[in-house]
């Protein structure tokens, strides 16, 4: 980015402005982003917290409907019972139980943008439209050093009877957020399809 | 992030060490990424678009299914095609016919992913991944000073026979890319609800 560029601000320093992320920061930021499935007992301060919703808060959506709820159960109780009766059973998940948050992602649904719209456009945008708040979401938790897991094997009637939602809530993935036990490593490149795979150029 | 912080390398010269987003660039980006409905004429180098490409192959998925699928389309006579046969009618949007790209953004859909799995989580995942992806492009385009557009408002079957697509490549947006036509204005507060509207601890 231009405004990377050094400027003499006086005789001998030399002052960099430091704001603009640039392209190669943000695929490191991309990739330092792991499912992060170990964590430390580390509370995490509600401030960090707070700078994810900001981050999905701001972002797009379909006719800027903003379709995205987060509950962030800290509450040990709320989160063991989810950890414990809210996952579906085939795949154990006892990491869970270790993370000192779990956010639960739903849509506010509607009859206008969840059963007329997708009439048209044969989509169900909100379900886009999670997709891009709860990335934000996880990419502000990496700029700060959090780890986070998207989880979609959950039984969301067992979660709603717990955290006492309404029907209109539509419950579409849990994350898990806390800091990682130890660090993780980068985004290996052989765990995904290569360029020419999933992109053409005409 | 604790690599920002100063350290003294020479006698009279501080030097930064920028290499990690934090917090607050991150938030930066989000906020300065708006819909770009405005391009100027010039070109977008295809080293850009693969930074774009890039972040969005090492997005993670559902069971890493990787469904995301795009088709860069900078020749001028199918983007002509696409941007007058295959938008939908009602929303005029002239300003897509300015954009030196048009990214057709689809799913590579299968019978594990598509239909059994939505059974059992009553979800369709490829959605959220594609607006994961999706979204990692659009945040590295901004990133190198692009302007996007998400685009949902088109008709699939024109699009498909435009570009000769086989049914299972299911189109689920557009996404507009150029350099705009002049700078855009930070993401407006007041367009988006609030933090309380959106988000419980509990």
């Amino acid at each position: 980015m231009k405004s990377r560029s050094p400027s003499r601000a006086r005789s001998h320093y030399w002052v960099f402005k430091i704001s603009a992320v640039d392209s190669k920061s943000f695929l490191e930021l991309v990739k330092r982003r792991r499912s992060c499935r170990d964590y430390s007992e580390a509370p995490v301060p509600d401030e960090l917290i707070g700078n994810c919703l900001e981050a999905a808060r701001l972002a797009p959506s379909a006719c800027n409907k903003q379709p995205w709820r987060f509950i962030v159960v800290k509450d040990c109780v709320l989160r063991g019972r989810i950890c414990s009766e809210g996952l579906l059973p085939g795949i154990p998940m006892p990491w869970t139980q270790k993370a000192p948050v779990i956010v639960v992602l739903g849509a506010e649904t509607s009859i206008v943008t969840h059963t007329i719209a997708p009439l048209i456009s044969k989509v169900q945008y909100h379900l886009v439209d999670i997709g891009i708040a709860g990335e934000h979401f996880v990419l502000a938790a990496e700029a700060q050093d959090l780890g986070t897991c998207w989880i979609g094997w959950f039984n969301e009637k067992k979660i709603r009877r717990i955290l006492n939602l309404p029907r209109s809530f539509q419950i579409l993935s849990l994350i898990s957020l806390g800091y990682p036990a130890s660090p993780l490593e980068l985004v290996q490149d052989s765990s995904r399809m290569k360029i020419e795979e999933i992109a053409k150029f005409l």
